[in-house]
């Protein structure tokens, strides 16, 4: 357990470096960045790694094979946050697989710590991978990545690990209901337009149907006043794209403003089933860097147990015990890639 | 009819006089109302009367009657306008007054003009009323507002005129649903807390009970992120004062964050009965002068037809024959109500 609570220590020493005294907020190209990959770099160098950052402001600390030709498993994850986030949110992937390095395998291993997964300085996530894969050599291992679930799923079934088989497909809609704005104390109900009443029904709609309104405008937004326009937006996710598209379809109501659509990534199922053969397998309901690297290798997710389910929230927090059962997954995995390689 | 098209032609005479050139928007002391004060003085004089400004900003045509003890009856409505307003709603009611001023009764008129009654200034409205009850001598005879409808009732009827009979009571409540914010990708339907789940349930009730949600605001309001609060207001207008607090109380969702209570005010069935016998009855669902000047004298209100129902907007209009309609009604109260002095 003290590999683990040392995992857990250091994601909570990296903590302090912030931009937001008081919060966890670590946006790409910050001092805070540049704080933390002093140290992590630091840790790279004391597990006899060598380090360097890219182009892309990623850190990689390169562990060599036997052999100067051995391929390279790449084990990584995110070093940035979202605004007032949790102290373990990507940086325990990183952290966790600089702890895995020990004895040379007949690979290389570089763990990698991405610049910018969260997209916070920019709106655009997954900017670090994006740049990596663009410059990552042809025959790569693999990527494998440990990340907490940042949901409730595995807590509620008493479950510290779980493979993730499929980072699910999502769909983003912008959407309007246009209605009639008019006097409420004027007005009889049969002569009403109320774009917010219509939005109403289909946010119920959207809900038996497993999705999300994260976002709601009401215009013109007086008390007084029935609303003549609701803008809205529609979040779906499914491991099964086909059948996302058309819940899609069924659910467009109003007008559609704009529309983003990410398919579903598959998980590598030969490298996954490296990881813990006997763990439960679950779809991942966020992108994960994993889901970009899986375009240019075979890549495999670890989810941990997220108590509560919370992330993106101070209370973010891992179990010591969930942290050593994943370092002891990682090596399995280690030992397990090194047998078939053999 | 040439009279009558005189009043609509002063009404859109007036609607030059704005603080956004482009738009109608005459507010509580700004120099448009002082210049609309300057024409509607000039017409007041020019029909006889006696013109003060008082120390709410009201402006006062008074026409004496036969005896110098004579009782008063006030003819009333407002000159200030929302933001973006039409031509007529209050306007016309202070245009069309004037233009009934001629022979002498055993009763003075006093035209007013209502400085602020939307109060766009203040957020508080009745700002001009309010202050003129506070000044005006025991004994008045009454007080008769023209007004256009603001809703499509009559127009819908084919309905030129409709005598008001209440001004209905109204509720006005801020509620706020508490859920659980948390990720759209991660949380499972089944350990959601949807806050605004629950307000579109809550809004298509109140749409039931025939109420109003205005403004619905969502937090923290991401695509990605399931809302963990809504604020949303309920405007909620009945005549009768227990039915319209009993279906708030079933209305009463979230918690409450604060409540305004207006009861109805009944018009006085006396002075009413001497506005065109024959002319429907209808409550209006809107406040008006009328309903603050009832608390001093008996008080009535003539509603004129709404083509299309609209009001509070540039393409807010009346018919000639409605308003040719509206004097002549207006001139048989007249002599209906000097009948009655005799």
């Amino acid at each position: 357990m003290d590999r683990a609570q040392c995992v857990i220590d250091r994601c909570r020493f990296l903590a302090q470096f912030t931009e937001e005294p008081g919060h966890i907020t670590r946006i790409h190209h910050s001092q805070a960045m540049h704080d933390v990959h002093a140290h992590v770099g630091q840790w790279m160098r004391e597990a006899g790694m060598t380090v360097t950052v890219d182009a892309a402001a990623n850190i990689r600390g390169r562990h060599d094979g036997l052999t100067p030709d051995a391929p390279t498993l790449y084990i990584g994850s995110h070093l940035d946050t979202v605004p007032h986030a949790g102290a373990f949110d990507g940086i325990l992937g990183v952290v966790l697989a600089i702890s895995l390095i020990g004895r040379r395998y007949r690979f290389a291993i570089e763990v990698v710590g991405f610049a910018d997964e969260e997209g916070a300085r920019t709106g655009k996530p997954f900017l670090g991978s994006l740049a990596f894969i663009e410059q990552v050599p042809a025959g790569a291992l693999g990527y494998l990545e440990f990340h907490i679930e940042q949901g409730p799923v595995l807590d509620q079934r008493g479950i510290p690990l779980a493979v993730v088989d499929t980072i699910v497909g999502q769909a983003r809609l912008e959407l309007v209901f246009h209605g009639k704005a008019s006097h409420a104390g004027t007005t009889p109900m049969q002569f009403r337009q109320d774009a917010l009443c219509a939005a109403a029904e289909w946010v119920l709609a959207v809900q038996r149907h497993g999705g999300t309104v994260g976002r709601l405008e009401v215009f013109p937004g007086a008390p007084n006043v029935i609303p003549g326009e609701v803008r809205a937006t529609l979040d779906l996710r499914h491991a099964d794209d086909a059948v996302r598209l058309a819940t899609v379809d069924q659910l467009i109501a109003g007008s559609v403003v704009s529309r983003y659509d990410q398919p579903a990534v598959a998980m590598d199922p030969k490298l996954s089933s490296l990881l813990q053969p006997d763990a439960p397998r679950m779809p991942s309901g966020a992108g994960h860097d994993a889901m970009i690297m899986a375009r240019r290798m075979p890549a495999a997710m670890l989810f941990l147990r997220s108590p509560g389910g919370i992330s993106h929230h101070p209370d973010e927090t891992v179990l010591v015990e969930d942290v050593d059962a994943a370092l002891r997954a990682g090596e399995a995995f280690l030992d397990r890639l090194e047998a078939s390689l053999a």
